[in-house]
């Protein structure tokens, strides 16, 4: 059963990429129109739109505004197939973590190469293909949501760490797509937001999105995990992914990492939500995964205010790796995968 | 060998308490004179003066303020200790965890009723006392700091939460005594602070003493603790306390217990430096140390600003209990205790 959330994130309307400016929620909601492969390029490195699947989403929307400025200025085929590649490998470039970014783009660079037509027919295909994968990310995410609905006790209070919701995704969410199908299922449920810093997409975004679909949401700092699991108040943990290795490793929001580390020691079900095109079976462990390092800023500074002392140290990693021992199950459109990951990741793939 | 550190946390000058104001720091800097129990009271809770042993002064000082009070209207000797045992009673009432507050208060009202002297003379020693507790906290940081100096590894990186610094006692400060006594030994140690939300004590208090000193510190997220621990980028913790029980439990500022859990899964030693007057042998475990709720506001804003969405519920425990077995050992002034604690507090309280 599916809840419905009217959240979408990120929509190709009118040969353009309209997405919701996540910079600015919760203060106020916006929608900002990308028209070029550039302007896509700074939307997703500074994080106008951010989450792994809706970055995936904007590699691909970001394809095709690129093939329809190049068919504007190029006329011999293997040119532009040449150039929107390199279009390509710029937009890549602009968050080394989530490989749902680089699917994205190889997706719309494999189609374009396959297309016998003209340039005209390639652009047309990249287009079609922006509107395919959007609704294919939701159908995903519903999916998704449905196996992980199995898992989520009566009652239960779900912890969540960053935002896996629909802001991540085209809409409903990955990690929230599971707590809104079990939300729809069950209204007793509850959940508790890590705020996240330093970008604080838990406070921010997390509350936001779960308070407009009237879900239940306590707001709790970082820190906090341990004492409220301590206390029997979380029965399980549900987070997205921007890369999982073959062997089950996960790379997700810096912090998740530790609350992986609580969740195991307290006995909590901790459960991954990602799509397949989250797992990147090329690596066969986190210790591969490149962590982005960000800006100084996001951790010295809160809505634009110093918080700290000036003459401090910084070190800003935008993710971290937690080791598959610590993964209860990894929620998927194809069912949960677990342990050994290696072999039921193996087996997913087969079936696809 | 002792660092000579500048901070002045409370001091008492000519009949009234004079303390940092802490709520301003990094931004500016300046000193408040609390002339009255009342306005003590309104300062402990407020948090203009705050850590364990700091806040130990301060009920000292109340009690002394309150007695200079009293004695401008109460002649009647068997009245005035009855009329300041009231004033003991509300000022213990300012903050409910940490023991160092019922310690001070407790400590004057013992020695108020052992002057067989007029009102005056019990003034006149409550004032004098005033200034030779202050003295003790500092002298007992010296200790603690040089005793937990001798496990500290050449050239480690310390990771810290909260501020258990001299902005925590009357100067020197506790946990963050430990790391300057380190310091003067071996001057290429570093400092890894948390921010620790809500309130960031780290953020502001942690990184502005340990500049102000000239120790080399790196501002880290709450939740970035497991990552650098990961990469072996932390070599111990040493945290202060607000109260430990008999068997080693230790209430600290939210967060600690994560940090200890994290530590343990990484073999990372944790070190709780705390003063003997922080430990509560009346109780016999964690489970009985009250847990302060604060403001919900210190998790929705900073600085002013709203930082989530508006219908969010919000808990805000200011404490969590590090349960004994996450501990490596209780840096005190009679020496480092070791695991079982209950044997060893029981035998540091011998030697007393």
């Amino acid at each position: 059963m599916a809840f419905e959330s009217k959240i979408k994130t990120i929509e190709w309307v009118n040969n353009i990429s309209r997405m919701i400016d996540q910079r600015i929620l919760p203060y106020e909601f916006k929608t900002v129109d990308i028209k070029t492969a550039n302007e896509m390029y700074t939307a997703i490195k500074d994080m106008i739109v951010r989450g792994a699947p809706a970055i995936g989403i904007a590699g691909v929307h970001g394809v095709a505004l690129g093939a329809i400025e190049l068919a504007k200025i190029v006329q011999d085929k293997t040119t532009f197939l040449n150039e929107l590649k390199k279009i390509a490998e710029y937009l890549k470039s602009s968050r080394p973590t989530a490989v749902n970014l680089m699917w994205g783009v190889d997706k719309q660079i494999q189609l374009a190469n396959s297309i016998s037509g003209s340039i005209n027919d390639i652009v047309d295909a990249l287009k079609e293909n922006s509107i395919k994968l959007e609704n294919e990310d939701i159908e995903i995410n519903k999916k998704m949501g449905d196996y992980g609905a199995q898992v989520v006790p009566k009652g239960a209070t779900i912890l969540t760490h960053c935002n896996a919701g629909a802001l991540a995704t085209v809409g409903y969410g990955t990690a929230l797509g599971v707590i809104r199908s079990a939300y729809a299922k069950d209204p007793t449920i509850k959940v508790f937001a890590d705020e996240t810093r330093p970008r604080q997409q838990g406070a921010r975004l997390t509350t936001w999105e779960l308070t407009q679909d009237g879900i239940p949401t306590t707001l709790i700092t970082d820190g906090m995990c341990s004492y409220f699991m301590s206390k029997g108040m979380i029965d399980m943990v549900v987070v997205g992914a921007d890369r999982i290795a073959a062997n089950g490793d996960t790379a997700n929001k810096i912090g998740t990492y530790t609350v992986a580390i609580a969740a195991k020691y307290h006995n909590v079900p901790f459960y991954i939500a990602a799509p397949l095109s989250t797992i990147d079976i090329s690596i066969k462990s986190g210790k591969e995964i490149p962590i982005e390092e960000r800006s100084h800023d996001e951790v010295t500074h809160i809505n634009g205010d110093r918080i700290c002392a000036k003459d401090v140290n910084i070190i800003n990693p935008g993710f971290d790796v937690t080791p598959h021992e610590l993964i209860t199950g990894i929620i998927t459109e194809k069912g949960i995968l677990k342990p050994d990951f290696t072999t039921s990741i193996i087996n997913a793939f087969k079936d696809n």
